[in-house]
């Protein structure tokens, strides 16, 4: 399966012009899977809810959607993007998974981080595990590298490549998201967004080096911080099914859910 | 608080030898708490059950839980330490907290390494948390490191600082473990030896570098491989107490526990 990502440097607010950024870096791409960036076409640091409301797409009538539709037809692939969903009055944070018939299943992020919580509505969907080409695919964004519970829900869930659309400012995530490989034994894709969102309120800098982690937390490629970077490589998403550390040790079949009641109080 | 591990070569079946090696190293430190290896005075590599059985100890009627607890008065500090524990019919690979009174509490490992299944039977008793001097105090063992839900449970049932007794003999857990002081922004103090079993049945070498690991993930102190550390350092428990990773985001309130019944199942 030849998987990848795409980092390069939306603008904020210019919808159109990075969807066409998009589809002309992805038009020749020999690929089954490509992960781009969280909140990909919209830019990332709104400055109040009612900007959010407007640059928003509700994913039924969405020209973006609809763009990224036509690419996957003409490729023959899958895009997860992150992308700003709007839903009558609510705004999420949300992942899509998009195949050529279209949208094939959207993930609402559950940990909203900082200044997100003044715009955007919490997820409110379980996390969901989905098959492309008969490989199980889960989606978590950005923040959720933080709880260990998302991606071990998605893992526990027999996802064998979690796909990780990021607008990262801190510098954590990248060693994190290995240690996530390595306890849970499944690739992570984390696709990150370089430059900068200078707004009225403020600056924010992306801190890029995207990258991709196979089972057992080895680090298969990371990008460079600032710069534009397409990556495809071919995995064996089977890997993902030997939970095994040691012959005798499935990292799966080793726990003990009767002693993990705490986390779900 | 004054807190530390101490990092040593224990002689395989020797626990006298092995128990007056520690006394000796912390009979003049000045400290609140001290961490030992697992398996501190008999050694891990055992080559049958009945082995283990010969060697393993009730605590109740222990001479090295008996010279501890002397030390302990002696200096006044708590110590934790791995311990084989024998119970009946049973062999648990266990962590001691050690005070001037005697034992305050036991941990039995719930998640048993490799050859560890041929010999020692599966905790069975709930994850908890221990008050020392007003500081809360969690223990896991060794390969616990491998399931973020260990950690998590100690941390949301307020540990400050987790006492980790190891034997490690691969290399992620030190990197894994500054995953879980960022992700739930308590101290780990993780005690391993160094040396080498070398017994009929084969040879298994332990690698040292034991860590002290700050919330955050912020590595204090990390001992070399192959030599002999006492390593006694100053710190603030309440430190754990600020869950904040942003101004806005607590990683504990965030927590979205309705989502995470996976983990559980």
């Amino acid at each position: 399966m030849r998987v990848g990502f795409y980092q390069f440097r939306p603008l904020f607010g210019r919808i159109e012009r990075n969807v066409r950024q998009v589809v002309n870096a992805l038009r020749q791409v020999d690929a089954d899977l490509v992960v781009l960036p969280e909140l990909a076409f919209t830019g990332y640091y709104f400055s109040s809810r009612e900007e959010l409301q407007k640059l928003a797409e509700d994913p039924d009538k969405s020209m973006t959607v609809d763009a990224l539709s036509a690419l996957c037809r003409e490729r023959g692939f899958h895009i997860v993007t992150g992308f700003a969903e709007k839903r009558l009055d609510k705004c999420f944070n949300s992942a899509i998974l998009i195949g050529p018939d279209g949208i094939e299943h959207i993930y609402r992020k559950l940990h909203l981080f900082n200044e997100e919580k003044r715009y955007f509505d919490e997820g409110d969907i379980p996390l969901q595990v989905n098959t492309v080409r008969e490989v199980r695919i889960g989606m978590m964004v950005c923040f959720d590298w933080a709880f260990p519970e998302v991606a071990r829900a998605l893992a526990l869930q027999g996802a064998e490549i979690i796909c990780h659309p990021s607008n990262l400012v801190l510098s954590w995530c990248q060693q994190t998201m290995q240690s996530r490989c390595l306890e849970n034994r499944v690739f992570a894709i984390t696709t990150n967004r370089f430059g900068a969102d200078r707004r009225p309120q403020g600056m924010l800098k992306f801190t890029g080096k995207s990258q991709i982690v196979a089972p057992g937390g080895k680090l298969i490629h990371r990008a460079a911080s600032q710069r534009e970077s397409l990556f495809i490589t071919g995995i064996d998403p089977a890997a993902a099914h030997d939970k095994h550390i040691t012959s005798l040790n499935d990292l799966f079949s080793d726990r003990r859910p009767e002693f993990y009641g705490t986390l779900i109080k």
